[in-house]
């Protein structure tokens, strides 16, 4: 089979590669129906991650399940299949608390940018749709593997609830389906940052209610100012720098959750500064397998649409470009064809 | 009247100061029935937190209501009343998402350690008792005024459900009043970190279930012996440095909540290793304000007995003696009566 390979800074090679084994009876392999390309994609391509060695690119996936281990008894061949990009196994007492990225048997997924992929833990980590989809829902469907399930989490952590005012600090996809997630939890009011003119509209078809330009100081005076001075009852950091932390601590009103789903980048917090604004935080990889059912359902009933975000469609031999488009924020999110 | 004055380090002076008066129709002047020595007022004691010039000391009070301004209509003289070490409105928006120590009109209320105090905010900030308490029940209530209800809000922040496994770091009267909270909100487990004796059995007569001796990584490694690896389920943080953060946030299991409430000192949370983890921290100063009523209840009923906690007793003028009691760790809490 042929995938996307990272062999060093900005050199994606989509190239031969060994067909996926089972490797464990646990396991599943899929056949890729579509990929994407992730924002955490583009550390390791801009080789601000270190890479060992040529590195199997891709951990977004939609499948039809090709062949299964002998212990899987949850999916089997045929069923079009989403999966966490991280397996578990669905039953250890951190996923049973609903935090499956801190299972103890999790293993990462990677290589899902190729025609197949093996998934470990099948029965903890893939869930099926149900039926088969139709085109119109694959890239919405696609979303729950990571992006949309991870701003979906950003909205649990900072605890929104109907009737709150929610700031999303940044405006990427993470950040876009933020927005959507608050506006399903209910947000009253949804402020969103964004400089870019494509992705504060998009955020505005996904409920924002208010863009913001400023960044920094000016940005939480103008986050102040639209709350009577008070602050944002909950803030999603979709970001990960030093920088959008202090925007969302900042912007938080006292009491409130900031949820924060971005990698942190060199990101510390003085305990002082959580002391005297009595602000909340909480993030960490999304446990996107808890929410793929109630997440499936949104997008089977035509409810959501995550798949927005794709502003680029190329076919999987074309992967380079979707890394280029993204890199040079030509593209919000790259969707990949096989 | 006379009071406790801080002049310089380990400098306490019980001595003749101004009587408080009514300086705005918001006031009320309260005439002190107990007050006593609180873990933070040890930091100024010690001279680690600078003061300029001679000091008022004490911020937790019970009294009797001797006047108020014009403007005060929820208490009258001659009523007992307890209320917060920051005055609060109660009815500013923070107030009212129950945080009022991050009320627009907060203030400080300081100089509790005398015969008299003046009370700001007082409409805002006391709360009348049902009754002319017992003198059983004075310490009791006294505490609700920061360190029960400051222990109260850790477990509050800490997430605390019926059923929990809980830890308590810090074993001084705050992370004692955590134990009582923990268990009063239905804690099936409470794991105690503490090496001193009598403080160990006050934590059992409290709740705890399991006593640590242990710190740093052997404490987490016994606290994770005692969860079958998997971690506490909410951890309370009572006491303030880099350490017992570290001790907190590596027990929780990941999704936990680490409610804190000692005033850090060169606490720096890094954000990846909350990413990795999952941990939420909440924390600052407690809203003691908004637990007054229940607590109050909790304590008239004989349900809870918070003032378990003041091992020494003495009459107000020996403050002095109250403070070195607790700076050479005699004594967990002093308790001063006029």
């Amino acid at each position: 089979m042929r995938g996307a390979v990272l062999h060093g800074p900005r050199d994606i090679r989509f190239e031969e590669r060994p067909d996926p084994e089972i490797q464990a009876p646990t396991d599943a392999i899929i056949r890729i129906v579509a990929a994407c390309v992730c924002g955490s994609d583009l550390w390791p391509y801009r080789g601000i991650n270190k890479i060992n060695g040529p590195m199997p690119m891709g951990h977004e996936y939609l499948g039809v399940v090709e062949r299964v281990g002998d212990e899987v008894t949850s999916v089997r061949p045929g069923q079009y299949v989403i999966g966490s990009f991280v397996a578990s196994d669905n039953t250890c007492p951190h996923c049973l608390a609903g935090f499956q990225t801190a299972c103890v048997h999790r293993e990462p997924v990677s290589g899902a940018q190729a025609d197949f992929l093996r998934v470990p833990l099948a029965d903890g980590t893939l869930v099926a749709t149900p039926g088969e989809p139709t085109p119109e829902m694959i890239p919405s469907l696609l979303t729950l593997s990571d992006v949309m399930g991870t701003g979906w989490f950003a909205a649990v952590a900072a605890r929104v609830e109907p009737g709150m005012t929610v700031l999303v600090v940044g405006d990427g996809a993470v950040g876009l389906h933020g927005v959507l997630a608050a506006n399903q939890k209910g947000a009253a009011r949804i402020i969103t940052m964004s400089r870019h003119e494509p992705r504060q509209k998009q955020a505005i078809e996904y409920g924002a209610t208010d863009v913001i330009t400023e960044r920094g100081d000016d940005g939480v005076a103008k986050v102040r100012e639209l709350t009577d001075g008070v602050g944002a009852d909950a803030v999603l950091e979709c970001v990960g720098t030093a920088e959008s932390m202090q925007q969302a601590i900042k912007s938080a009103r006292a009491g409130a959750h900031v949820g924060f789903v971005g990698v942190p980048h060199d990101v510390h917090i003085d305990g002082i500064q959580l002391f005297r604004t009595h602000v909340a935080v909480h993030g960490g990889p999304a446990p996107v397998r808890q929410y793929l059912p109630e997440l499936i359902d949104l997008v089977w009933k035509g409810e959501i649409n995550p798949g927005r975000v794709f502003d680029l469609t190329l076919p999987l031999d074309q992967a380079a470009e979707g890394y280029r488009a993204m890199d040079e924020r030509r593209a919000i999110k790259s969707l990949l064809l096989p």
